[in-house]
C-alpha cells in the first residue's frame, strides 16, 4: 500500500533531507571551536605575586628533582595555554603589585600604589570580581597575605594609596562578596573613631568570621558571607611560609578548597587566589621559601584543576603575576640538575623564620661565638654550610647578627639577619640560582590557562588583556 | 512576458539556492581554520643564538624608547603565536648550542658538543633540512658567524663534536643543499692532506662562491648552488656587529633576502637563519651590541614577514633560540623606560672593536694616561661616563687595559679589554640592565610563529618538539 503524495511536496522534503543532511555533515566535521562556545562561568585566576617565570621554571626543575622517578611539572606550566604578559604601569616601567592587580582587576593602567582607580586616582574602575557579583555569580577572594593587601584588595577597593588599609578593610565589609580568606587585617582596629575594629565591622555588615583551620574546615555550605582571617600569623599578617608550616597547618590550600566548596552554585562564581608570599621571599632572596611558595600555590591551582575535570564545559583557570621579583637566574655548567638543585632541600626554614631563631639564640647565648651557632646553622641550612674558604665571611655575617636588635626589615622582605642572608644566598648559589635584584623587575611574566575560554591567552599581550579575556570568556 | 516554468523544476531551483545559500553562510561563518589547513611550504626557521626571552623583551622596550613617536614592537614578539621552551640537553641542565640546534634540527636530545647525533655520538640523526631537501624542497642556511659553527652545522653535519670544523666543512659540500651564506669557513684549509681548503671543496661540488656584498646582490635565480662567505670578517670568522657596521656592510638582512629571491620556487624551501653573534655579545656580557643583534634578526623576521605577506596560505615563520646567554635582567624602580634604556645608544661600538680601538691607541701612545684616553671613551661610550665616584676604578681598569698585549679572548665572547667591561657593564647598569653571568643559562626560551600551522607553537614544550611541530605542519 502506498499513497503517493503530490510531486512537489515529496521534491521539498528531498530538498530539505539534503539541506539538513548537508548541515548536520558541516555541523559535525567542523571543530568544536566553530559552535558557540560555553561561556565560562566557573573562572578561577591565580596571581604569584612576584612570580616571574623563572622562578616558576626554576620550581619546576626543583620539584622534579626531588622526585627522579616521576619527575611532575607544575599544574600550571602544563595547562595548555601559555602566554607572555608584559606589566608595565601608568608610572613605572616596573610596576608594583597594586597597578598590577588593578590592571589585572580591572583592565586599565594605573599608577604604582594606586588601587582600582584610574592613573589619576580620580575615578574608581570596576573590577571583575564586582562585574561577575553584578551578575549573580558568587566571587572568592583568597590570599596568604593579609586580606586588604594590594593584590586582593584591587578587586573589591578603590582608593587612591594601596596603604589606606582601613579603607579598603572597610571596602570588603561593604562588597557583599561571598567569601574572603588570607592573612590578618593590616591596621585591623580600622577606621578611626570607628572603636569596632575592621573583623568586627565584616560581622556587622553580616559576615561570618572564622579565624582558625578547625573552624574553616568546619563550614559548611550554605554557611552565608565568609571572612576568614588567621589569628595565629607570621611576619606582616601573613599565613605561615610553607617551608615552616607546621603539618596541618592553615594554607593557601585549605582555602582554595573551602572557597570552591562554598562558592560552587548553578550561577557559577569566580575565585581570585593571590600566591602572596612568593614575593615576599623572593625580595628577600630566599630562594628555597620562593620555590616552596610557587609549590604551594601550585597545589592550588591543581585543585582547580580537579574542579575543571567536573566542569569541562563551563571552567576556565587562569595562572598569572603581577610582576617579576628579584631577576632570578638558573645556570649550571655541565651535569644534570638533579645534584645541583636538590641542595636547597637543606633548606628547612625561611629566611624570616631563621632571623626569628637567631632572635632567640642572641637571646639565649648573649656572649656566643660562632662554633656555638653550629647547630643552628646545621639545623636550618644543612650539614655542609661552612668551610675554611667562606668560615671567616660566615663568622664576620654572625657577628653583625650577634650585634643587631631583632631588626626585621619590612613586612615584604621577611627578616634580614645577616648570618640567614649570607647562608641563604650561599646555599641558593651552590644550587646553581643566583638573584639579580631584591627588586621587582620590568620583565614579562608568564600567563597560563585551561578550560573555556583557554586558547584566548596564547600569546604575547599585555596585563590589562587579562582582564578583557576573561571577560570575553565570561561572556560579560 | 512571463514563461511558466515546471512547477516540480521551479521548486527544485528554489531547495537548490536555499542548500547553497545555508552552505556558503555556513562556509563564510566557519572559522579558516575548519577547512583543510594548507601544509607549510615555504618555511622560515629563524634561531637566536643566546636570545634568552628578557634580551628579546629588553631589546623591544630599547627599540620603542629610541622611537618615541612610533614605538615598534619587534616582528618576532608580534606573531600570532607564542610559546616558551625548554632546552636542556642529554648532558646537562644548561645546553650548548651544538646539542640544542640538534634538538632543534633532528628533534632528538644529544649531549653537549655533539653536532647532529645521538647522544651516544654513535648515530646520525636526519635534520628538517636533510627531509626538506628530500622532498624536493630547496634549501638555505644562513648565519652571521662561521658557516661550519654549531648552529648551521646541525642541519647538514653529523659528528661527534663542534670542533670539527673540517668535517663540517666537508660535510657542507657534499649537502647538495642549494645555498649557504655565512661568515668564512673555521679551519679552512680543509682537511689534511686536502691542499684545495674547505672553499674550494665546495666550488669543486659545484658551489657558486661570493665573497662580498655586490657579488652577493648581483646573483641571480637560476644561479645554482651558491656559497655566500665574507672575506671581510671581524671576531672569529663573523660578520662585523650591528653596531659597528658601515652604511652599506654585508649583514644577515642581505643573505635572507638573497636567499628569499634563490630559494623561491613551486616545490617550496626550507631557509633556516641564526643571528650567532646575539650569543657572542651576551656572552661577553656588552648589552648595547647584543640588543642590536637582536633587532638585526627581527629586520631578517621582517622580510619572512613580508615573504608571508604574498603566500599566506603556504608559509610558515618560526622564531626561536637555543637558549638564554647571559641571564640578562631589566630592573627600574619609578620612571618609564625610555629615560634610562636609551643611555644605551651612547655606546657607539661594540666591546671588542673598543678593544681593538684599545690596541689602536696603546701602539700609539704607549705612555698615554687616563686623561688622554678621554676622547676614545667619549667617542665609544658617550660623554657622561666618567665622575668622581667612578675615575678611581676607570683608572685601574685603563691601567690594566695598557699593561696587556691585544688579547682578545675566546671567539664567542669577543674582546674583553679591562676598561671596555668597565664602561660597557657601567652604561648598562645605568640603563637598568645587570647580567648574571657570562655563561648561558638554564632557563627557557621564546618561541613565535607566523603562518600555516602556527598555531601549534602555542604553549610549553621542549625544544625537540620544535621539529615536530614544523614536521606536522609541513606535512613531511
Amino acid at each position: 500500500m502506498h499513497i503517493r503524495e503530490p510531486r512537489n511536496r515529496s521534491l521539498l522534503r528531498a530538498a530539505w533531507a539534503g539541506c539538513m543532511a548537508l548541515f548536520m555533515l558541516l555541523a559535525l566535521a567542523g571543530p568544536a571551536a566553530s559552535s558557540p562556545t560555553q561561556r565560562a562561568r566557573y573562572i578561577f585566576l591565580f596571581i604569584g605575586d612576584g612570580m616571574g617565570m623563572n622562578l616558576r621554571r626554576t620550581a619546576e626543575i626543583y620539584q622534579a628533582a626531588l622526585h627522579p622517578a616521576w619527575q611532575p611539572a607544575l599544574w600550571m606550566n602544563a595547562l595548555p595555554a601559555q602566554g607572555l604578559t608584559t606589566t608595565q604601569d601608568a608610572s613605572s616601567s616596573t610596576t608594583d603589585s597594586a597597578a598590577a592587580a588593578t590592571a589585572i582587576a580591572s583592565g586599565q593602567k594605573t599608577r604604582s600604589g594606586v588601587i582600582g582607580m584610574d592613573s589619576q586616582a580620580a575615578a574608581p574602575l570596576t573590577s571583575l570580581a564586582e562585574i561577575a557579583h553584578a551578575r549573580g555569580m558568587r566571587v572568592g577572594i583568597i590570599t596568604n597575605v593579609p586580606i586588604n593587601h594590594a593584590t586582593p584588595a584591587a578587586f573589591y577597593a578603590h582608593v587612591p594609596s594601596r596603604t589606606q588599609y582601613d579603607d579598603i578593610g572597610q571596602s570588603l565589609a561593604r562588597s557583599g562578596f561571598e567569601y574572603f580568606a588570607g592573612g590578618a587585617f593590616l591596621q585591623s582596629a580600622g577606621p578611626s573613631g570607628n572603636e569596632t575594629g575592621l573583623t568586627a565591622l565584616a560581622q556587622a555588615a553580616g559576615y561570618t568570621i572564622v579565624e582558625d583551620r578547625a573552624a574553616l574546615l568546619a563550614l559548611q555550605p550554605g554557611s552565608g558571607k565568609v571572612l576568614a582571617l588567621a589569628a595565629a600569623v607570621q611576619d606582616g599578617g601573613a599565613l605561615t611560609y610553607a617551608i615552616d608550616r607546621a603539618p596541618g597547618g592553615l594554607s593557601l590550600l585549605d582555602y582554595t578548597r573551602k572557597g570552591i566548596e562554598l562558592l560552587d552554585n548553578p550561577d557559577g562564581f569566580l575565585l581570585v587566589a593571590e600566591g602572596g608570599k612568593i614575593d615576599w621571599a623572593a625580595h628577600a632572596n630566599d630562594a628555597a621559601t620562593a620555590l616552596r611558595e610557587v609549590l604551594d600555590l601550585d597545589s592550588a591551582v591543581r585543585e582547580a584543576v580537579a574542579f575543571y575535570y567536573r566542569h569541562p564545559e563551563e571552567t576556565l583557570i587562569v595562572v598569572t603575576s603581577d610582576h617579576d621579583t628579584g631577576g632570578l637566574g638558573l645556570f649550571l655548567e655541565g651535569g644534570a640538575f638533579q645534584p645541583y638543585i636538590t641542595r636547597l632541600a637543606a633548606q628547612s626554614v625561611s629566611l624570616y623564620a631563621f632571623g626569628q631563631r637567631m632572635d632567640g639564640f642572641r637571646e639565649t647565648y648573649p656572649g656566643a661565638s660562632f662554633s656555638d651557632a653550629q647547630g643552628l646553622i646545621e639545623a636550618s641550612f644543612g650539614p655542609s654550610m661552612v668551610n675554611s674558604r667562606n668560615q671567616a665571611v660566615l663568622e664576620n655575617a654572625f657577628a653583625l647578627s650577634m650585634q643587631r636588635e631583632g631588626l626585621h626589615a619590612d613586612e615584604e622582605t621577611g627578616a634580614s639577619d645577616p648570618l640567614g642572608v649570607e647562608l641563604s644566598t650561599r646555599l641558593a648559589y651552590k644550587a646553581g640560582i643566583l638573584w639579580n635584584t631584591g627588586s621587582h623587575t620590568s620583565l614579562p611574566v608568564q600567563t597560563s590557562a585551561l578550560g573555556a575560554g583557554s586558547v584566548l591567552f596564547n600569546g604575547f599581550y599585555d596585563n590589562t588583556e587579562i582582564f578583557s579575556k576573561i571577560v570575553l570568556a565570561a561572556g560579560f
